[in-house]
């Protein structure tokens, strides 16, 4: 596995809440990043389907990661904005992230998130949100 | 309890991720709603404070829950928008939120999030989003 | 009229597109500031409303406006957020416009805007946004 | 020209606020949209870039153009969100805008404008929406 990888992986294992939702950081490189979390029971509300608040947290950290991957490592989400299109109820979410703008302090990126049943990938969410550079 | 509390509070006990979270409802009626989380080890990010996405969790259930007071049960949020403005740090966040517009089959909704600390409300969060009738 | 109103009107007046538009400040204060634009025809869109551009226009400039209020006068929108619940008909629209949190570079404001007709006022657009201190 | 892209611009002569802008929709297509704004003078703020309110209804018009090709022409824009990542002032702007999902009665969009200065393009803002079937 590549350094940067590897080096994304340790800090999203030291976010206990990240591990607590079992997610998996499956590519970070300069201007993307891509995160993947299984559709399991736990992480589920009251219909079966994933939680909203499970996509709307790949969108933040996935946005960190990107915007991390621009700027250093010291980033904070400022803000973002969600679209939730279809309910998430397949095997696993995958979400991914390019930068839009980079700039000295910050960064505008974007993210789309997909709902994967059986390979088959369905845009569940998109995001846009701003990352900024901390001190 | 009033019943309509007692409602939000099954609907949330059937949710599992808010479960797993800790998500309690504080508060709930016709064009209100109020979620408290607790600052709990799991939920935190590698730098101690409350992961961003247990804030956006936060914004996106207390929203539908508003929705959901002033449109029927059954809705979805269909997009939402946050600022972060202070990490979580403190005991537990409190979540709340109110209808701004109610129409016939959508409602546009807020809501400002606070850490709470000794009693101490500081905000962290503030989001605007909308939720929609299903079907 | 009192001196932070008239040095905000100042920068109204000098703003070619506010001039063309007919923007009127009429509030403007450490915290809070308040636009009106009239809805007459050149504003309007293919039926008869005042076009939803206008509006957004509104929210961009009452947001920079309270942001320049807590921050000083060289700031910049960097982003908002705007959901638009009525067509504006009235005689005009009225833009009001807090700041929710003020940091040491940037703020995180929200407006309303309402359309009126004949002094009733109609809520059609709510915005959140943040302005940042330029430089 | 091609049929679709003559009804647009009949519909955008039809709105005063589009003309007195001086907007030209220079491409109009099932999912995608262009529309094109000179820098001028009258558009301007007070430190000569276009005014932020011309940008973000470049986004606001573009994105129910969108809209208005997939979900057919009787739309009205719900909401959006903007970043402005750079002051505008080259020759003219241009909106460009794609459809990111349709659904039955809305569809969620996006849209980058860019600064064209010599033929230059460079990203000053960035956009993302949802579009509503009217009625």
């Amino acid at each position: 596995m590549d350094e940067m990888l590897e080096m994304g992986r340790q800090v999203l294992a030291a976010q206990p809440f990240s591990v607590l939702i079992g997610a998996e950081l499956t590519g970070f490189a300069v201007g993307s990043a891509e995160l993947k979390i299984p559709v399991k029971k736990e992480l589920k509300q009251q219909h079966g389907f994933l939680h909203g608040g499970v996509v709307s947290y790949a969108a933040d950290n996935v946005l960190a990661y990107v915007g991390g991957s621009v700027l250093g490592p010291a980033v904070v989400t400022s803000e973002f904005k969600i679209n939730y299109v279809r309910p998430a109820m397949g095997d696993y979410i995958v979400a991914r992230a390019t930068a839009v703008y980079v700039g000295k302090n910050q960064a505008v990126c974007r993210c789309d998130v997909f709902d994967v049943k059986d390979a088959k990938e369905s845009l569940c969410a998109t995001a846009q949100g701003t990352i900024n550079k901390l001190g």
